[in-house]
């Protein structure tokens, strides 16, 4: 009775210890809901087209990095591209996100993925889809962007 | 004359202090040259066909995530993606990174931007060109990748 028990223990513990390393998905993390709060704003200011409220989502830094094709370095220089890529409503569309993983990095420090959508008119320049992989950081004001690296998804060419 | 050396020295002070928020280019950082030292042995490692020596400048850990148009989470699939996409040496090709630049986050954590260039023949799949940010850690071995996104820059479409 006694080896039985001892079996099924160590086979919990096994099974428990093994399991990270099986589906290999990201750990949760008890910020994660603090991290999408401030995604899932940043989304509704987009779709209110305030494009200013928007950016708060970004740490208020020079030291802050945005890469596409071009990279930007700071909150103005990243604003700037901002206002001069979405200048009008219909250029800014409705923006959404899915598939958000947030991966704690430490306790300052953790990372999102995820995919992106712009649903646009073809005067807004058409729809828009991609992911991006963010590093945010805990700050006085919240938690705060500090490196976006996003990437649009080239449409299929037209025939 | 005293009064003349004080505007000169307050002149300089403002110079100085400016400079940054001018510039808002990536501050130096004492852990660059250690950083650097790994992503060049990493690409001495690839052009020497040895994807095992290659993926060492990634951590050993479950948590690690590589990032293009699907995400790999873990060492061992993101070792499984290279050997699968990358199965022989005209796939490998020749490995040269240009532009990298260092942002430290804090003592533990850096980010790294560069472009990456692979001159390949046709057999091997033609020449791939693209961009990557990583988030690098101070680890026990040294720096190692813990994300990484890497951007492949679509070839022009064949006419």
């Amino acid at each position: 009775m006694r080896t039985l028990r001892t079996i099924f223990s160590l086979a919990a513990i096994l099974l428990v210890t093994a399991a990270p390393a099986r589906t290999q998905a990201p750990q949760p993390s008890a910020d994660t809901p603090a991290i999408l709060t401030v995604l899932n704003k940043s989304v509704d200011d987009w779709n209110r087209g305030d494009i200013d409220a928007f950016a708060t989502c970004y740490k208020n830094s020079p030291d802050i990095l945005f890469m596409g094709r071009t990279i930007q370095h700071g909150y103005a220089q990243m604003l700037a591209r901002y206002k001069t890529a979405y200048s009008t409503p219909a250029a800014m569309g409705t923006l959404s996100f899915d598939q958000l993983a947030v991966q704690p990095l430490d306790e300052r420090f953790a990372t999102v993925t995820g995919n992106f959508h712009l649903k646009r008119t073809a005067v807004g320049g058409g729809d828009s889809n991609g992911y991006f992989l963010l590093v945010m950081e805990r700050t006085r004001a919240g938690w705060k962007i500090v490196r976006d690296s996003t990437t649009v998804i080239p449409p299929p060419a037209a025939k």
